[in-house]
């Protein structure tokens, strides 16, 4: 690995981890602003706003399993799959993909298939 | 990069670009075989299923953006937008992991946000 591609993998692992413990201070330290955060259900533009709702989510995850994380010199992609407390929605495989300047997170491009999440969404708001 | 990166790298990219243009059997000399497809919509255990439908595939295919493209000794994903000439579905953010054995893909995870493909399908299959 290269210095710049090892600060990556330090950078993406410690983030990974800190978020899915629910520690949003050291999540957050790893973050750059501006920040972009897209996934199929939201948007964020603000390391806050993106953090914000982890909470919530950690409350219907039940595991996380990982299942691949190859590093670049400013990006990397995660490929892991959440197990959640949710029939509906059950095991989601997640890509992650990071984009770092200057040693921290600028952008964060997450992927699954939110097909079952919207009934979910729907059931939710509508109780 | 290590002589087996380099070989993932050069294996994966001659198969995203054959795949792409539609090149079958250029694509399929880069699979192994057990092989194993994973998507949210199918999977297959045969490079020979896995690129049978691929011509149907592109014929709804306007153009592919390569976002991300990192990786390891025996794996890579990469991250592309796929612009669709099908309204409802778009643009599709995609997230593809490989794994490689002995220098062929002997794996891929395919990852996207499948909700609009569902409406699709029906109207197709009920048409």
């Amino acid at each position: 690995m290269t210095t710049a591609t090892t600060t990556t993998c330090a950078t993406v692992r410690a983030y990974h981890q800190a978020r899915f413990r629910g520690d949003i201070p050291a999540a957050a330290r790893h973050l750059a602003e501006p920040f972009r955060f897209q996934s199929p259900l939201m948007t964020s533009d603000s390391p806050h706003d993106h953090l914000s709702g982890l909470d919530a989510f950690l409350g219907i995850v039940t595991g996380v399993d990982l299942v691949s994380e190859p590093y670049g010199e400013t990006e990397a992609t995660l490929v892991y799959d959440v197990h959640t407390s949710i029939p509906a929605v059950g095991t989601r495989r997640t890509a992650e993909h990071f984009h770092l300047t200057n040693g921290r997170i600028d952008t964060i491009r997450l992927n699954f298939d939110a097909t079952p999440w919207h009934a979910v969404m729907q059931a939710a708001t509508s109780s």
